[in-house]
Order: C-alpha cells, then sequence, then structure tokens
C-alpha cells in the first residue's frame, strides 16, 4: 500500500549533516561536517573497564531499570552538578537516550501543535527539528555574539505568547558563541516576568579551552530545580563518547515525573548497561583529567584550523576565534551560496555543513559550519587545502 | 512557575506495572506484576564476551553511529527472519530502543491526533500508552481466544476508517493468546481490501513452550516488505536481555526511511555499544539453543504456576493454559475488583497487575494479570500461597 504520513513528519526534512555523513561514508572525502569527536581520545580501556565491573556485579545488571534512569549514576551526577553551582536532587532529573531525547521529551510534554518556541538564530539543527516533529511554531530571535537580544525576544513574547525559550548558551551549535552574563540574567528575568519555561541545552559547556573562564549556567544562576523556570540538559556524549547514548535532564519534579511517563510511552528506559558503565567509570576514572584532556586537544585543533585558514589570507571571510566547543561558524562572502560550494566541495573531496540549516527562517546562506575537533594534523591542512580550492574557485567567479 | 503540560500527557496515566515495581523495589514483596525475564537465565557470560570482543576492535567503536542502526547487526537479523518466512533487506529494518521505540515511532509517523487505531480486547498497555500520548482515539475489537473477531474487525472499519491495527497475534500481553492462521489471513484481507497499515507487536513469538508448533507471523503471510501494509516490530529483550534496549522495526521502505528521520529528532540513534554486542553475541554464541533453554525453564514454570493455582480448587478462578509467553490471564469471579485484591495482597507482600489497565475502554474489573518467569520454586509457591490467602479472604466475604 502507500502510506499516507503524518503532517508533522512529511515537513520534517532529514538533517543535512547526517545525510552528508551518510555520503561520506567509507570514502576518501575528508569531513569537517560532522559533529563528531575526536575518536583517537575516547577513554576505550576505562570504558572496557567500567563495561567489565558492571559484568562482574551479576545477572540481575541486565534486568530492565527504572523509566528514571540509574540511581547510583543520578546520584553521582548530582554531585558533578553541585560543583558547577546546579543543585539538583535525583528526582528532578532523568536520563535519556542522549540529550537529543531530553529536548523531544520536554517538547513532547510542554507543547502543542501550534505553540510558539523561541529559538536563537541560528540554532541547533535537530532541535528544529524536534519543534518541527511536534507541529511547532519556530520563532528565530535576533540575535548577536552575546546571545539574543533580550529586547527582540520581549517583544516577540509581547506579540506571539511563547511557552518555550530553547537556548544553547555556552559554545552554542553552529556558532561557539558563549552568552554573556548580562544577557543570561536578561533572559531568566524575562522568563520570570512572563512565566515562560527556558529549555537550556548544555552538550558543550565541558569543553572550554581557557580552564580559568566561568560560564554559569542559566540553571545555576536560578539556582532552584523544584520551582524554577529552567530545564537543563547535557549529556556524556562529548565528554565520554557517544557510542553510550547517555544524557540527562534536570528541572521542576512535577516536569522530570511528565517526562518519565512520556518516556515509559517512548523507550520504557534507555540502555541501562551504558547507564551502569558510565557509573562505574565515574567511580574509578578521572574523568574531570580526561575532560582537560579534550580541552587542551580541541583548542591545539582549533588553533591549527584558524591558521590553515588564515594563511589563505581571504579579506571576506570572516569568522570569531570559538572559545569552546567543537565548531568554526564562517561568515563567506556577501552572496555566495554554501549550499552551491559544498556540492563543488565534494567533487574535491571535502565536506562541510552549509550554515542554512541552522536557521529556522531567512538563512544567511552564505555561512558554513566546519567542525575541528575530528580530523587533525596532516589530513586537516590537505581538508583545508581542498576547501580553500573550491572556495577559490567560487571567489574567482565573483 | 507552575508548568502547564500538553493535554495529551495530562491524559497519560502512569504505567500501573511500572508503579508497582517501583512501589515493590527492595522491599518483601514477592512480585508476579512485572513483565521480567528470568534474571538466572541472562546469558551474562555470553554478552560479557560479546562486549570483550567489540572493545578489541578500536576507537571508533564509541563513535556516533547510523539512526537506521548498525548495519553488520541489521545484516544477521536479516538472516534471522528468514528463517521464519519473513524476506527482508537490511534498508527494509531499523534498530530501535527496545521494540517500544519502534511502537512509538510507527505511530507518530503515520498518525494524526484524532486518528482512529483499532486494538485487541485487552491488549498491551504501554502501546495503549504510546497512542494516547499521540492524542489518537482507540477503539477496542472485540476477541476472543483465537484473536480478533474479523467481522467486529470490519464493521468498525467501516463505521470508523480507522488508520493502524495494532495486534500482538502470538502469545499477546496479557493473555497469551494465539490467534488462529484463519483469523491472521482474515485481518491481512481486510487490510489489504480498506488499504490500513497493521502493527504487528512479536517480543514473544520466540517464547512458545511447543517448538514443533508453528505460528506464522502477519509479516510472513504477507511476504511482501516494500508495499506490504504489515509493520512488524520486535526485541532482544526476552531472548537475551532487557538491559541492551535493542528492538527493531521492519517494513515498507518507506515507512522505515520515513521513521528514521522521525528517530534523528527523538534521540539520533539507540546505543551502538548495545548494538555492536549484539551482532557479536549472534556472531559467537547459539542464541537458537539458548532461546530453547528458556523455552522449556519458561515452560516449566508456566506449569508450577497452573499447578499451584488448581491445587487451591478454586472452582470460579478460569484460565486458559498459556503456549507461549510470560503470563498467565486469570479470569476472577463475576464482580470481584482485582484492583481492591492488589491493595490487600500488597498488604500480604505479593503483588500483580489487575486487568482493567489493559482495557482500551470498559475494563473487565475481574482479571488479572500473573507473570510466571521471574519468581521461581519456593518462592512462587509462597507468592501464590499469600495470592490464595488475599482471593480467599474476598471469596469468604462474596
Amino acid at each position: 500500500m502507500e502510506f499516507r504520513f503524518s503532517s508533522n513528519v512529511e515537513r520534517l526534512q532529514s538533517s543535512a549533516v547526517r545525510d552528508i555523513l551518510k555520503l561520506t561514508q567509507g570514502k576518501e572525502i575528508i569531513s569537517f561536517a560532522g559533529g563528531l569527536p575526536a575518536e583517537e581520545l575516547f577513554p576505550l580501556e576505562a570504558v572496557r573497564d567500567a563495561a567489565e565491573r558492571v559484568f562482574k556485579s551479576g545477572n540481575n545488571t541486565l534486568q530492565y531499570g527504572l523509566t528514571e534512569g540509574y540511581l547510583p549514576l543520578r546520584e553521582q551526577l548530582c554531585g558533578r552538578m553541585a560543583k558547577k553551582n546546579m543543585h539538583v536532587e535525583p528526582h528532578e532529573m532523568i536520563m535519556t537516550t542522549g540529550s537529543q531525547q531530553a529536548i523531544d521529551l520536554i517538547t513532547r510534554v510542554l507543547m502543542e501543535p501550534g505553540d510558539v518556541v523561541l529559538v536563537e538564530n541560528p540554532t541547533y539543527l535537530a532541535s528544529l527539528q524536534v519543534f518541527n516533529l511536534s507541529g511547532l511554531r519556530i520563532v528565530p530571535v535576533a540575535s548577536d555574539n552575546d546571545g539574543m537580544i533580550i529586547s527582540e525576544a520581549e517583544r516577540l513574547i509581547k506579540q506571539l505568547q511563547p511557552k518555550l525559550i530553547y537556548v544553547v548558551p555556552t559554545f552554542g551549535n553552529p556558532t561557539a558563541r558563549v552568552w554573556s552574563e548580562e544577557r543570561r540574567r536578561g533572559l531568566l528575568d524575562l522568563s520570570h516576568r512572563y512565566g515562560i519555561a527556558i529549555l537550556e541545552d548544555d552538550p558543550y559547556g565541558d569543553i572550554k579551552f581557557d580552564e580559568t573562564e566561568d560560564y554559569p549556567t542559566l540553571f545555576a544562576l536560578e539556582d532552584k530545580a523544584d520551582g524554577g523556570n529552567v530545564l537543563y540538559t547535557s549529556t556524556f556524549s562529548k565528554t565520554v563518547a557517544p557510542a553510550l547514548r547517555t544524557g540527562w535532564a534536570m528541572g521542576s519534579s512535577s516536569v522530570i515525573s511528565m517526562m518519565a511517563k512520556a518516556k515509559q510511552a517512548a523507550d520504557l528506559h534507555s540502555s541501562t548497561l551504558d547507564q551502569q558503565t558510565l557509573d562505574q567509570l565515574l567511580r574509578h576514572y578521572d574523568l574531570d583529567a580526561h575532560i582537560g584532556t579534550i580541552r587542551g586537544a580541541y583548542g591545539d585543533r582549533m588553533q591549527q584550523m584558524q591558521r590553515l585558514l588564515k594563511a589563505q589570507g581571504w579579506s571576506d571571510v570572516k569568522w570569531e576565534q570559538p572559545k569552546g566547543g567543537m565548531f568554526l561558524w564562517l561568515e563567506l562572502p556577501e552572496g555566495l551560496d554554501a549550499a552551491a560550494l559544498l556540492r563543488s566541495a565534494v567533487t574535491k573531496n571535502v565536506a562541510f555543513v552549509p550554515g542554512a540549516a541552522f536557521y529556522a527562517a531567512e538563512p544567511q546562506r552564505n555561512t558554513a559550519r566546519l567542525n575541528f575537533t575530528f580530523t587533525t594534523g596532516e589530513r586537516m591542512a590537505t581538508g583545508i587545502a581542498r576547501f580553500a580550492e573550491a572556495l577559490n574557485e567560487f571567489l574567482a567567479r565573483c
């Protein structure tokens, strides 16, 4: 039979990033497209030791678990969160299949089709997909290097009565921007004055290149899980490894328990083998030292990519130096369509993500996201040389 | 702030099964409530060996994976399915976080709020939750020991134009019923005549007590993935272990690729550590021999529970002897409310699931689901004695 699909899923575009990933798998292409962490830094031996400890603990380790997640892991996570001035109890936290699932579950429990969500401009592509899948009206708020412009957010709040504001305040994807503390406090203030929930997505907060810098989360600034407005999500995907697909959400216990009900329907619970392995990892491995290693390596790679790009001497290719995260966000010359550039780049065996995909409306087409964490050394140099060749051909035509 | 929740999630009841599980964790209660497999039969050493092989294959084992799931595992699964006369290619299959997620994703891609889904009466509780979460209109079809009554299904199809029919034809939960082949073919015929998708949920099909019996799946009877009407889902939760949370769906490639788009938004992909471990397990472990062991043990336990119940000599407590699966479905004396019985039973430290939760409408309240796979030997005898004590008190009052 010919299947009819729901209108929301019909509207859903496949992620450009993942489609390119598919295209480039097993080929000679050097890809700056994926948001892939550095494989050679994965703490494989530590994960293996942790899993070995889990297996030693006996057969019930393979039984069904709680929807809310493995309690000892949540308890340890609460301790880690407290060190960042985020005070939360295990019942105010739920484990999810990556932070991606946290975004989906929060959306499913809070939002009706047609409800308005405010987002940064540009913002994380896969969150736009979640909002589209739930039939939301996505409204971008003008943003600059310090974050959302608060007066613009307030204007849209008055006009559209949004029910949720979605932000990635620290090293956002794709821009790697860091919100100023003033903007963070400004958004919190709006949230309280107008009674609007904030979804703070923080997958990259730990990946800061200057360890002495401190970027307080919105959740820390509000400092109130129960009764607070901020729902926070993060993940082990960037600090340990993506394969374990373990993220978490925290916030008001009323929201967390509704998320647990929705998660019962969505998948009963996430892998408990992965959760127990992470629990053992946190007990027997110095994850903070490992995060320090990642920070150093990613900072170096970011510098290398910057040097390679600067060496091209382009006057009208601009970017802000990232203070953390995994991406360089390029502004290409006015009028250049990065999607066309990608098609040409792929013929030269190099890939990146055209920036248009990250805009909820009116994309700025002369933008590109380059990942600097996955491809290193000589291979990064070769990749940037190919990218430069493609771009130079475009520039020569203008 | 006070959060307002979406109307669908407000309507969602927490699963009675899981709420009881929570209540009974770490206590002296003997629980026949959970749908828990026998822990002592989990192939822990084999899973551990398989995981060890995965870790040996190198760091990229911990990287992000494909949304559709780990390809070598899908390839092996296609081979296993072919042995059951289900012919399917890897692109017609998607790996999910348990079959629960397959049910959710299929619902999200096919159904709009208000769309009608036909279900057996009674049927699997957590699927009712999925349909409620998507705001569907759930309509039960009169069913007997041979499955849905086809003339009733046709009458409702004509009246309500359902978009989906959800069935568990082999050892359904809670009843353990097996549909006759005539009913299976009858439903397929309706599906083709009226152009309605069938979601065939088959978590228990492998757990048959008589190995020589053959119950062809609807998917096998239709024998047509692309262009076919049957979407099939199953899981490793009952044959290997639930903690690995690995299920799959298969069917028309148009539906599978839509499910992949929805899954990108829902969680990007399921644990690849679990999927790779299962792939290695299938290569180096005789899973079919293990399934044989489970069948034998579960058959014995079912017989033990039957004997214990029969020994009570109740004339008006009835059940059909299950041919497979994990549950005994009791019909208690007319007028008895099993929910009240449960409250009394819990004070005697024994638990089960009152049957009402499994009905989409007009519950038959004098029904109860007892799991016979988790609690064995003396402990099962003690549990049934406690259950009998509670029930006898009720019967004495009537």
